[in-house]
C-alpha cells in the first residue's frame, strides 16, 4: 500500500503543477472509481466518511443530507481530504517486506462549496451518471422538496497527489530462489446481474444501459 | 451511501455495548475487506491515507515505514479514525432521491498504540495471512533489518459504528408506475488469473493457497 510518508504536504501538488500526463492519471483514477472516502473535522476527531462522488471538470461533487451535522461541518468550509483508492492486485513477493498492492490512489486537499441551488440539479446528474452512465434520462424528475432536503458539495482538484503502483515485486537478487511461487494476484471490481426490485412492473425489461454494465 | 450524520458521536458506540450480533457484524466487515482509510492529523489538515490492515481479536493492525512522517505521526497516539467499506451494490430506484448503494461500512475512533518489537513478527504473520490465507508459512522470514524499517500500529476496536445497507429501495408508492426498470446491480470483488513474477522459477507452480483465491 501507499507509504503514508508520501502523503507529505510537500508531495501534494497543485492541479497546474502536474504534466498532462499525471492530470490524465488524476482525472481516470476519479472517474474510475465509486466511492471516495472524505475527512470531517468534528470535536477535533477527524472522521473519514464514505461518499458516492463523482468528478466534473477540475472539481469533485458529492452530495449529502442538509440535514447532517458533520455534512454541513464539511459545507462551513473547513480544511478536508479526499481519497479515492482502487486496488488492482496483490503483490505476492517471497517475503513479508517486500510484498505489496497494486493500486491507483488519487488524494485532493482542500475545502469544501456548497454548489448553489441554481447548479444543484446539474451535478446531481453528473454523479448519477457516474455512478451509472445514462440513468438520469430516465428518472422521474427531482421535485423542490428533494432538492431542498439535499446539500452538494464541491471540492477543486486544486491540491492533489496520484499515486499508482504496477507490475510486479522489486526484490534484491538473494531473494530469487527462496522456493515459493510470487507473482501478483489481480483483483477487479464487477457487476453481476440485475436483480429487479418486487414491486417492478414485470413488463418492463432491463435497460441497455443496466445491462452493459453487467457483460 | 451512508449519511455522513450517522456518524455523530452518538451514534458510535463502545464494543461492550455493541449486542453479540452487531459485534460479530463488525468483525465479519474488518475480515472482509482488504484495504481501509485512516486519518492522519498534520499541520492542522485531516489527511486520509489508504493501508493495508487486518483485525486481531478487537484490535486492527496496520503497518508502514518507520521513517514516515504520518506514520510516526499517528504513533505518538493522536485521534484518528479508520474506516473501511465495502460496496455491495448500485441500487436503482425511480428517483435520483431514492437511490442508493449497498454497502458495509465499519469506522473505528482511537489513538493508535505502537505493537512493541516482541509482537511485531506476529502483527505482520496476521496482516499477511488476512490479506492472503496461508501466505506467510511460505516466506522468507523477516530479519532484523526489515523489522526495524517497519512500525506495526494497533488500534483497539473500542469506539465503532458499524452500518450495513442490503435490499432493495424504499421508494413512495406513487414513484412505482414511473416507466423505468428499477432493481440493484451488484457489485462484486474478485481476483483473477495469478500473473508469476517474470524472475520466477518456472517449476514453481501456483500454490494452492494463491490458487483457490481465483475461483
Amino acid at each position: 500500500m501507499p507509504d503514508p510518508g508520501s502523503t507529505d504536504r510537500t508531495r501534494i501538488r497543485r492541479l497546474p503543477e502536474l504534466a498532462i500526463t499525471e492530470q490524465q492519471k488524476l482525472y481516470d483514477v476519479l472517474d474510475a472509481g465509486l466511492v471516495a472516502h472524505v475527512s470531517v473535522l468534528d470535536g477535533g476527531l477527524p472522521y473519514v466518511v464514505p461518499v458516492a462522488y463523482a468528478r466534473s471538470e477540475a472539481r469533485v461533487l458529492f452530495h449529502g443530507s442538509s440535514g447532517s451535522r458533520l455534512f454541513t461541518t464539511l459545507a462551513d468550509g473547513q480544511p478536508t481530504c479526499l481519497t479515492v483508492t482502487l486496488l488492482d492486485g496483490l503483490v505476492l513477493a517471497r517475503s513479508a517486506f517486500e510484498s505489496s498492492m497494486n493500486y491507483r490512489s488519487v488524494m485532493v486537499l482542500g475545502s469544501c462549496s456548497v454548489v448553489p441551488d441554481s447548479d444543484k440539479t446539474d451535478a446531481l446528474r453528473v454523479i448519477t451518471d457516474h455512478l451509472l452512465p445514462g440513468r438520469w434520462d430516465s428518472l422521474r424528475p427531482v421535485t423542490r422538496k428533494e432538492l431542498a432536503a439535499t446539500l452538494v458539495l464541491s471540492l477543486a482538484l486544486d491540491e492533489c497527489s496520484v499515486k499508482i503502483r504496477t507490475g510486479g515485486s522489486d526484490e534484491p537478487v538473494e531473494d530469487h530462489n527462496w522456493p515459493v511461487w510470487a507473482g501478483v494476484l489481480p483483483i477487479r471490481e464487477s457487476f453481476g446481474e440485475p436483480v429487479p426490485m418486487a414491486d417492478l412492473d414485470p413488463d418492463i425489461d432491463v435497460p441497455e444501459h443496466v445491462r452493459k454494465m453487467s457483460r
